[in-house]
């Protein structure tokens, strides 16, 4: 492959300067060539349809990493770690579905920063945004929400975060990141079951509780559980550590709670030639919470689970699972916890995963972050908020600076109808990938994510040497799992970035 | 007490308009007349004498809250627990030590949102740091840092964080707040034990410790622990809860891990005339600690603690004690970790409050949050960086937009000699305090905080009902423990704000 030179993509943000304007100042790429014509000479190809600007194809100047690339890796590597590093990126100068390293290499990003970038780099919408008078006003002036929340908090929170709650659920906790927005989920769990089990929110401590709970020893300190799935993933902290089983390199050595697993279904693809046997496989899922509820020695007061298993390889299961699941933990009194950490905010062609569902009641608490860049939990139920002031409370209880973006985030993503493009280009990528699979078995194994947007995963038995070479060939995406090869675009990924996705992929699977 | 006109203090950021040049910008005020004035008529007074632009005193137009921030309390009400809701702000109208409510009340801020403010609302050189294209660039492209870190991370780290880490400890792991910085902490803790048990970095986990490990059982999981001490607190998340030993509203019905704590000495005031007994107690503390060590059921590998017991009490200790708590916990292996979430960025009179004991060598971790505006720890020893990279991990890895903030406000500390400020005006305000207990020997009891900046603490027996009385008279104060009165004043507080809050304490205790 030639090794071509940068063709010169103008930054967004130029040092001293800042757009006013920036829709028009981001200006169409003339790039005399591209890597991807090389893979396909006759497609005409495009830049983005929402944000002018973009490149047309990814552009490769060196090896990655190339010589400026080492070297700031060499300086980070003095203060940071960086072996889990994959590339570093110049964000100044990278654009859309594109993003730019130090030798000015430019990459179709499919993996989006672990799935966390909902509207491309630069985005126009967003540099306006963190140029507001509000938004400057949350940066420099953080307030510790719960004593002092500023008098635009409520409305920060009804034309952002709760603009899009899930149906059924008119409350938030705002959190950091995902791992806390689970565990302050858990603690809202656990307090509403010992309130349940006292008889009620009026009824006072008793003098034992206090004094145990502060030698974290019983009553006081609750001996209850929350229980999760076999391969899920909840963050790393200790609480949400505990319930996390999807690798032993995230858990080793760390002390965890003895709580409770159920097995995951193990669905089995193609989808409709395996119906009975995953209709079983999802029933004995079924059956095991339920027995676990009744019967394990630490009782769970939640179940917490993610619409897709993300991490742990991208397993799905189907809506009828999911109903199931609701109507069993309603039926002991266990609270369902949806955590949408990496399947919200669009990605899986409705705005929540779990609308694609059809509850017979909502879930209890719905857990967000990753794409919204900020973080928290959607609850409805008034008994959810403790029975007394300052049982969940923490200085900050969030960022209003990162609200405010997700606010910004939610109008683009309503003004564009991007949930309706990630569905819409994720069908035209399934049925591509379809096709691919059907060409090359062993290298698109157990396509899944039909219907679910661009959501989509299949397992590759030398998965990680195939990533490598398709980031050679421009396009940086990520696995999950053992084997599985995971699609993260953000929702401004569009079918002229699925073809160079396309091509990419078989070229990857035909090269040597 | 006569309501008086708001006067119009002019906000700093005004909608759609931002200021080039702040400092210009932010006119003295003219205050036809102050609250404070009214309670010593012959005093002049100044504002901040760095900043220009802050009002002369307090300001109060109505009760708190007034009509415009009860009608913002009941409209957050409707999505948000208010329940440990102190006042509503106006940040947009706040400036320096002051802020400001719905109503126009200004109030001198000895809080400080909990200790986090460090430079006083809409600082100048905090707005010009908001407004640089490499904040817009860390607020719209957040990275994953620990595989996608831009460009100019380690730039920001060694302009920043790493400027002002603890001598010794030239790492730092990045993190959102106080909860998941010493969590993060508490897990590097526990791979370098095992690391050490093990081996060394080279010895591989056996299938046994990896399949257990996806359980939560041991050997996987290890069956270790981390000490802390009464009446501490280190966050709420799971982990962090389990050391946290302040009250019982913040552990009730949250699982923890069984998990040791000593006794932190208490020492009685005026530390002069009680050496002997303090030295006991001291003495006492750490033959606890030493022989939790050696003979707790799940053994310590670690031993967190606060400079300043903050939440529980304003509890101080003396170096000794902190020197030989490093000697004990190197003796037996175990790591000391420092806590200086609410004690670091110069409000003792020094950096970081540890500054203040002439260790023999350095805490393994120290972990900051608050005043820096972003969270993690530092460290030294390579060995706590764990033996294989995605062991200490996730998706964000901090906030570089928080991280960008810090760095300003170091650069703002530095070029003022703030902490020198901080240390002067701090003697000031203990020496004029010794006189009022001496005068209301009731009203402040155990006056605590000589020589640690403005970190001042006494008790007084109507703790709520004297801060609500200091409120009405228009100074936002703080508690903390069962009846401390704490002072968290932010770094720009010079005598003349010491004076209005001396003037309003007494006049607290000599209302009706």
């Amino acid at each position: 492959m030639a090794a071509l030179r940068h063709g010169g993509l103008r930054p967004l943000i130029q040092a001293g300067k800042r757009l006013s304007t920036p829709f028009a100042a981001a200006p169409r790429l003339s790039l005399s060539q591209s890597v991807t014509r090389s893979l396909s000479a006759s497609s005409a190809r495009m830049s983005s349809s929402f944000y002018p600007g973009e490149p047309e194809a990814p552009v490769l100047n060196t090896a990655i990493p190339g010589p400026k690339a080492q070297e700031k890796i060499a300086e980070l590597d003095k203060v940071f770690d960086t072996r889990s590093l994959n590339m570093i990126a110049d964000y100044t100068q990278s654009f859309g579905n594109y993003f730019v390293d130090p030798d000015g290499n430019k990459l179709l990003d499919v993996y989006a920063q672990i799935a966390s970038i909902p509207l491309g780099y630069n985005n126009p919408a967003l540099v306006k945004a963190a140029q507001t008078p509000e938004m400057i006003d949350a940066i420099v002036n953080r307030p510790a929400l719960g004593n002092f929340p500023s008098h635009n908090w409520a409305s920060i929170l009804e034309t952002g975060i709760l603009k899009v709650a899930p149906k059924g659920l008119n409350q938030v906790f705002t959190a950091m990141a995902g791992s806390d927005a689970n565990e302050t989920a858990y603690k809202a769990a656990f307090m509403w079951r010992r309130m349940k089990e006292r008889g009620g929110p009026n009824v006072e401590f008793t003098e034992e509780e206090m004094q145990s709970s502060m030698n974290n020893q019983l009553p006081g300190a609750s001996q209850l559980s929350i229980m999760s799935f076999k391969t899920a993933f909840h963050g790393r902290l200790f609480g949400s550590l505990s319930t996390t089983r999807s690798k032993p390199i995230h858990k080793l050595d760390i002390p965890a709670f003895d709580w409770p697993q159920a097995t995951f279904p193990l669905l089995k693809y193609p989808l409709e030639e395996h119906v009975e046997e995953n209709e079983k496989a999802e029933a004995a899922s079924i059956a095991e919470v339920e027995d676990l509820i009744k019967n394990y020695h630490i009782p769970p007061c939640a179940v917490i689970v993610e619409p897709i298993q993300s991490e742990g390889g991208d397993n799905h299961a189907s809506p009828a699972f999911f109903r199931k699941l609701r109507e069993v933990t309603a039926k002991h009194n266990v609270l369902l916890i949806v955590d949408e950490v990496q399947t919200g905010v669009g990605a899986t062609g409705k705005f929540w995963a779990h609308d694609h569902w059809d509850l017979p009641s909502p879930p209890d608490m719905v857990t967000f972050s990753k794409k919204a860049q900020t973080a928290g939990y959607y609850f409805g139920n008034p008994e959810l908020r403790p029975n007394k002031p300052y049982r969940q409370f923490n200085t900050w209880m969030g960022d209003p600076a990162r609200c405010l973006l997700f606010r910004a985030i939610i109008d683009e993503v309503q003004r564009l109808d991007l949930v309706a493009n990630t569905a819409k280009v994720g069908d035209y990528l399934y049925g591509k990938l379809e096709a691919l699979a059907k060409k090359y078995p062993e290298e698109f194994k157990n396509l899944r994510g039909k219907n679910r947007g661009t959501f989509i995963a299949f397992d590759n038995p030398n998965r990680d040497q195939f990533i490598a070479k398709v980031k050679k060939l421009g396009v940086n995406i990520g696995g999950s799992g053992a084997n599985a090869v995971r699609l993260r675009p953000m929702l401004i990924f569009e079918k002229q970035h699925a073809d160079i996705l396309l091509e990419t992929l078989e070229k990857a699977v035909t090269s040597a």
